[in-house]
């Protein structure tokens, strides 16, 4: 099988020698080789997100730590800030487990602003706010830090989908008062998927004490009962345990500054690239450092160019759910280099000249 | 790190040629290839469960699928059969769900039996029951095809936990009528840990269809949407994708049958030896081809006993929960060769005298 180098918004690539990590003998879960690996991990975790709140893992996707955030912190409504596809999926999830939640929608391609969360939750309806940082549809990225500080101002719980944009940006969970930040290893960790992680503050804790029905497998009060331990209540996916350990050296030798700054080059090619030769779906001063949702203004065939880019060897996205040809998605994220990325955007060019 | 081999009941030893599979370059969950691997897989592990049904993937530990189970298919009540710790975790997980579960239990060490079965249906009040097919506390293989046989003239979803005896045990989910059958990869597929599957009956999803509050992460509605294009709602964990379509071609080419006898041989040969020495835990006739409990009749120092082993390079399990020192488990199941386990048993003779 040709091998396709990935521009899509996960998974995406991994490298040969995080491939490599996942293969080591077998271990047990409730071993200290184990435990040490876990304490390893969530230690390295935290450095990531500037944090001294708890990191719990766990093998699921985001959706599933989503899941738990809902049925854990979530009391009375849920405010859900949706800017594109992905946002509104917390309210799916909330639906789907019988709890109120609200969506305030802006127009796709804008951004949530500081100003209207503040409108929302001055009516005092919401105990717990859901917003996505990065929205991988429309490649919009929500000014977090901003938000955050209107809501600090406001006794509710705040659960945000870091999933395209944790250990690619900067996010400060603690200077900023992030409650639950959660992210799957497939994005910006660069690793195989299977694994999700959050960071919960010791109030979210306290308020899932008072919270019934938790469910069993996202039941953060459970999961914290075994972390302390450095364990996990199920049989955790060890092989990406290993990945993510030798993955956050990695990060660290290469500089969470320079990694976060490398992400912000690869937006800055991207966007120059797409306004030259169409359009950014995203507001100005809000894209996405770690994908580019490209308005199709020169009306190609989306799925013709990506088939052509696939021949080639390279992958990237079309549009999600309703943007989908009217817009391509371009993920630049995790040990992407910029070389990489000034190659797919030439290859681009050649097939957008086949295609003319 | 020295390697230690494992007879523990979960994670057990994988094959190299099982960790070099997960090692490839990274596609997307939503591509032709990832399609046509989830085919391959499901179409293989219907073979290896004699089953038309659908068998769907999960990137969990088994639990999260038995909390799915509980919360697509306990509509009034759930009647759970007991004779050990992991069959109190179907009460567990309905409770944490707000469901109503009531437990059966039976002495531990013994078998649930078809009777009880039968009586505790009779009473017309449960609409499922849940069953953990081989008991990994007490060493208990319950007489699966009897109880199935006896729940067929009920109007009940049969589910069944068989985490540790699928791939190792034969279960016919047709023949012998399971609407649920549940397992994860780390047990007799002797995979690494973190995927999870069951197959699922047609009643079982119509049953689904008429429930609310089914959640997201678990909802086998939104699991079958996906399944029927060969693909999962969330990202799957694709690297142990890619393992269990190569394991499952070794299990073919070992051929069902010898690996099931091979399960048999190596459950006499430590049973054996159990009862010259010590004496099993489980109740004869209804002793595990898959896990061995031993009861500590010497009352030698348990945990003395595994530091020992462990020196030496082999890890066996102390007894679980309130059955710690009084027994200990050693698994017998996956890859595990019959030379691998009486080298074991000599090993173990050793540390024994040792210990004298």
């Amino acid at each position: 099988m040709k091998t396709i180098k990935l521009f899509t918004p996960g998974p995406v690539d991994v490298k040969p020698e995080i491939l490599e990590a996942m293969n080591q003998p077998m271990i047990t879960h409730r071993s200290k080789e184990y435990s040490e690996l876990h304490q390893r991990v969530t230690e390295k975790l935290k450095r990531l997100l500037f944090t001294e709140n708890n990191v719990i893992l766990s093998t699921s996707s985001a959706s599933g730590l989503m899941e738990g955030a809902i049925r854990n912190c979530v009391k009375e409504k849920c405010l859900n800030l949706v800017c594109g596809a992905f946002g509104e999926r917390w309210c799916r999830i909330a639906e789907s487990n019988g709890k109120i939640c609200e969506k305030l929608e802006v127009k796709w391609g804008d951004p949530i602003t500081p100003d209207i969360v503040k409108d929302a939750l001055s009516t005092g309806v919401y105990d717990a706010v859901a917003l996505t940082h990065n929205e991988t549809s429309t490649g919009v990225m929500n000014p977090l830090k901003e938000i955050c500080d209107v809501v600090k101002n406001f006794d509710v719980t705040l659960m945000v989908d870091t999933v395209s944009s944790m250990a690619g940006v900067k996010i400060e969970v603690d200077k900023w008062g992030i409650d639950i930040c959660l992210a799957s290893v497939q994005k910006c960790f660069a690793l195989p998927p299977g694994l999700a992680l959050c960071s919960i503050s010791d109030e979210a804790l306290k308020k899932a004490e008072t919270m019934e029905n938790r469910g069993y497998y996202f039941d953060f009060l459970e999961i914290m009962k075994y972390h302390k331990k450095n364990q996990t209540p199920a049989t955790p996916c060890i092989p990406l345990m290993w990945a993510l350990d030798k993955q956050m050296d990695r990060i660290f030798e290469e500089g969470l500054e320079n990694r976060f700054k490398r992400h912000e080059e690869m937006g800055k090619i991207i966007r120059k690239w797409a306004k030259k030769n169409f359009d950014t779906f995203a507001k100005e001063g809000y894209e996405s450092n770690t994908v580019t949702t490209v308005t199709n203004t020169s009306n190609i065939n989306v799925e013709n160019m990506i088939k052509k880019l696939i021949e080639k060897g390279y992958r990237i996205s079309n549009g999600y759910g309703k943007l989908k040809d009217a817009t391509f998605r371009i993920a630049h994220m995790g040990d992407t280099e910029i070389s990489d990325v000034k190659e797919l955007l030439d290859v681009i060019d050649e097939v957008l000249n086949e295609l003319k």
